[in-house]
């Protein structure tokens, strides 16, 4: 058992469930390379100082160059704004160091196209963070789709729906403003990646991205929101499967609306992350009157459960899924094989966001006869 | 109590649903017209008169004019096919009698505009029959939204989905064959009027109908098989809200998935015709941490609900819905006062789904660029 | 095809049922024997001739005696208050007339007792009305024991909950006294009858009837009840399962709570009538990593479904099953062949009333030692 | 910020558990007092040094006396078999040292009245590890009872039901063997302990413990099974509730049947372990035709939420249980604090099972007259 040099970049939200995870991946999994808890960046040095020591970090700094240059910092982490993320993985990579980057890869096509780029070149271990696919159910209905239980998929439908900017009365913040921090930049990634892991290559696709609300209340009145609160796509996959794709943070009464349903010709899958230990099932075997979907809840039996101190039907919180992620990280810096998903698979993300993007802006409907 | 006189045109699987309808719905609802069961018409002499003993007509034809025309038969209900609607719904008018016709209306859209306009001329009732959307369930949720508890609408997401014809080894049949078959016939017009039902007038939309299922097995090897398995089309409604249809006779699983969600600025609602008994409602109303989609159960509450024999949670099956259709038919009739759908509503219906299979036929879509 | 004359008595809640149901029968299942809506029996002239005119009768009678003494009355349905079930079903078997009675049979274990012997004696068919168990769902769970799908029974778990009076502000009224109305007399009988149809009889019992409100506002003041509100009991049936039954009409929420689980050694059930299509099924074959509970929905695959003009998921309402009664009664009086549930299943429900009250008398409670 | 000297008892299952929340509960909670992992102890030198290292201990130990006296251990988590508990927790406490026992307390009440005796006469930090009643939404379940909102309780139904040998042909083992394997030993105490915390104490109650399959498959053949498979009672709590409770170990299909509903004279609760994130509501309030019961996913707004990284719906896992028990356990000892739930708590469950074996072994059950 050996350790590594850990160093994170951003102390926010995604800073602290990287940093909780790192801690506890060592016993949950027993692993062989350890991570040891080096230096965390965050905007300035007194945020720095708090969450070193909230997160258990040996150093601090809020210079991203510092940590990622430092030697003692083996491996970083990036879960810093996206508009960061190009800069700091070029380096870290560049110095030979693995990195592991929060999702969505670039903020651009051609910022994860560089990134990919320089992380093929140097053959560095690189992997980015899309945590939802990485729940036992999820990853359960990856493998029945894989081992041909369904048949060949006819349909999918995936939707990553909130509801945290569904009251047009919810005031303009950072939220209103910032490809990044719209619906396409911060929910759609997540299901996107869904989409892809679980059916495939995105051939074609038809979308629309809308500001439904066009202003939020500011301090000094109506203020107006520049960024997309909700798209839905038409897609067709490469293996002929017909889908749609609805991210929303304005759906009311959705608090995590990962959720998707497959179709096949021998049977049928539902997942939803609001019921995150359950897949649902569904095949054409035995008796017609004994048909049905079937509620199944993971444990032992599923991909990614055991390690956990967990019986079945003990369930998975948020918390679980980065452990996972931190157990991969580290396990694929340890042998040198590949990890899922590498930076290409984030930048498959951006390419279908750039041409929904580019979908929405021309104006391809069919306008209905009134007459 | 006067009676009138009723004339059902198809004995099949809707003819039957009807005939039994009539005879229940003097019972159920205590309507001042009571239905006297007149006459039967069905494709031969042996299948009408089987028909009329089992549903307990007093007379039976195989000949809808005959039917029709008999001075007897006061009302006309239709449920023959699809490509004899126009002609013995004119037919009938035209003798100033009222007419339920099974959805959808016409054929074409040619053929619903015709129908709508001799019963404009006339002025007799006239009604469609789109019995879905008649539970109580259902008919709650249009006064939700018509009420305002769930704000303005800002997305809806419906489907008609069952899994008949999921099985890629079901045989070629009639099912096979003819536009009234397919999905798009067959299917589609229930939740097309749910939308427009529920959110109203749709304003433009892109849409793509398929064919899943090239070929089926037939007596002597593969048979093409030329109507369509699947649908989807998004959609913009008149009132800004964006929407999402989808139809499907191939989704496996599915056995009544009548289904919608709608968003709205202040609430939502969810329902599944598969639990036909509850409509689940999220409100912002209270203190946040007692919000959720709330599971109600109709019951007296609810509109339609109460004449039935029933309190509340006790349950509506399909042919209760049939029945709340024959009291508002007779109802109409009996009070001179409009009913609700009439065939102006159903050749709304197929003029979207002309608008599908025009934009279907187009090829608008987007490539994603996979360099 | 020929008819026989029905006489129903009461023409309140169930008398409208029941009238419906013999009114729609025929065209539902197409019966040989078809209902002749003879005579019905109401508590004062002018009820009697408005149910009459409502439901379709030929004649009207506030004298029951007249009713079942009526030659053209052939067969009886009972649906008036528990205490006159003897008088009359005895009157009506002795003139050698079919006799179809609500639950519960009788309103004592000795009126039940009675009925049961002229019953037997006579030979004549005799049915009672436990209306939730002939749902296709609980018929399927039915068969699924009997042919040892899950197995031998280990546990049953059964309830009849409701919540008409679960606020202690609802009024008093003919509700708060009287056994019959009370919570063992109104709905227990229904979950007795389905515990002793699915897993057979009981042979020792523990239990505890309890008036949870014991005064509700009357007029003048609050008034007190003298029948209960909820009971339960631990029993051991004779098979060897361990079971609890619970009744009430104060469980908050509850709006048609007669539901059920079993556990068995190779599978498990689970049933709620307020989503009474649905059957949910585990069963311990194939990997253990495909194993749930799978939501079945009725269709035409199961037991007492298909001759409903319903395809699968269709739905089954409150009237459903009562139409499936009238379809068994009229089915037992023209072949002669026995019907289920028989007077004899009616008193074993009674049976198991009388034990349960016998055993709330004693105290046997084990107090906790507070020391 | 200081730290504190842990010592884990115990190396299996729990004592992973335990060791990964202690890790985990300074960054997750940024808690002032954080724990420092000194020393672990299990049943053999080998199987201790693999701990260690995989929970990354400085010692490791096979005796818990050389653990409980070491100076560097400074608090002390007890995660070995019952029959140990008293022993430890006595030393321990006697030297000063706080201890965290898992369920249940003692193997007897004796030993528990034993740990109580001195954790309260020496007044050191005394806590049990009862962790499923932590979830944020059952801690909401006590705050709504707490505050009124479903009113007074008049019934309240729990269980903990698992499936893990419900197969008859399960292989006897250590399960099969011993008071503290049975269920009443290892399931009951959990949901023994949800029903005081609930709804406060117990007073009487009536009993049924049953070995359902008394022998097992053995290497030689059948071997006697000597503790229970399930187990229930009905109780009346002190604030006149009625009660039920069910455990079982072959509950087929039921992987984590931590459940219950609680009926009040406003409002009704549901919960399920299986669906851990999510608290079923309904209350009285509003317009009839809106009342259902809610499905609240629990979030920021909820108990014991907020601290992790997650927003709404993110979802609590086990992990997430045990780690709210040490933030508690190390907030008591640093604040000196009472904590919840204490040793005392821990020994009114014991007298809970030592009444209900006790009723078990009389006979009370009335006899059911099958003449």
């Amino acid at each position: 058992m050996t350790t590594i040099g850990i160093g994170i970049v951003g102390g926010g939200y995604m800073g602290k469930a990287h940093s909780v995870a790192m801690q506890a991946v060592g016993a949950v999994f027993n692993t062989l390379l350890r991570p040891k808890m080096e230096m965390i960046c965050a905007r300035s040095p007194i945020s720095a100082e708090q969450y070193r020591s909230a997160f258990g970090f040996a150093r601090a700094t809020d210079n991203w160059s510092i940590l990622v240059n430092d030697p003692k910092v083996e491996a970083v982490v990036i879960a810093s704004p996206q508009s960061t993320h190009r800069e700091i993985a070029c380096a870290a990579l560049t110095l030979g160091k693995p990195v592991f980057c929060e999702k969505p890869l670039g903020s651009s096509l051609e910022d994860s196209q560089a990134m990919v780029s320089i992380a093929e070149q140097t053959g560095i271990t690189n992997m980015v963070g899309f945590n939802y696919i990485r729940t036992p159910a999820s990853q359960f209905a990856r493998q029945l789709i894989a081992d041909g239980t369904i048949g060949r998929v006819t349909y999918f439908r995936g939707e990553h729906t909130e509801d945290f900017y569904a009251d047009p009365n919810s005031p303009a913040s950072w939220r209103a403003n910032g490809d990044a921090n719209g619906t396409m930049g911060d929910l759609a990634p997540h299901m996107i990646n869904g989409a892809l892991a679980l059916i495939g290559p995105i051939d074609s696709l038809i979308a629309e991205v809308e500001t439904v609300h066009k202003t939020r209340p500011g301090k000094t009145g109506a203020e107006p929101v520049t960024n997309d609160d909700q798209a839905q796509m038409m897609c067709r996959f490469e293996n002929g499967a017909m889908g749609h794709l609805f991210f929303s943070r304005v759906a009311t009464g959705r608090k995590m609306g990962y959720a998707y349903e497959i179709s096949g010709t021998k049977g049928a899958i539902r997942f939803d992350q609001e019921d995150q230990n359950a897949l649902w099932l569904y095949t054409m075997d035995g008796p017609p009157a004994q048909q049905g979907f079937k509620k199944i809840l993971t444990g032992p039996a599923h991909p990614d459960y055991e390690p956990f101190c967990q019986g079945p039907g003990h369930g998975t919180g948020y918390q679980d899924q980065i452990i996972i992620e931190a157990r991969d990280f580290l396990s694929a810096i340890e042998t040198g094989k590949p990890v899922w998903p590498t930076f290409r698979d984030g930048m498959e993300v951006n390419r279908i966001i750039a041409a929904a993007q580019r979908s929405s802006n021309e104006k391809l409907w069919v306008s209905v006869d009134t007459k």
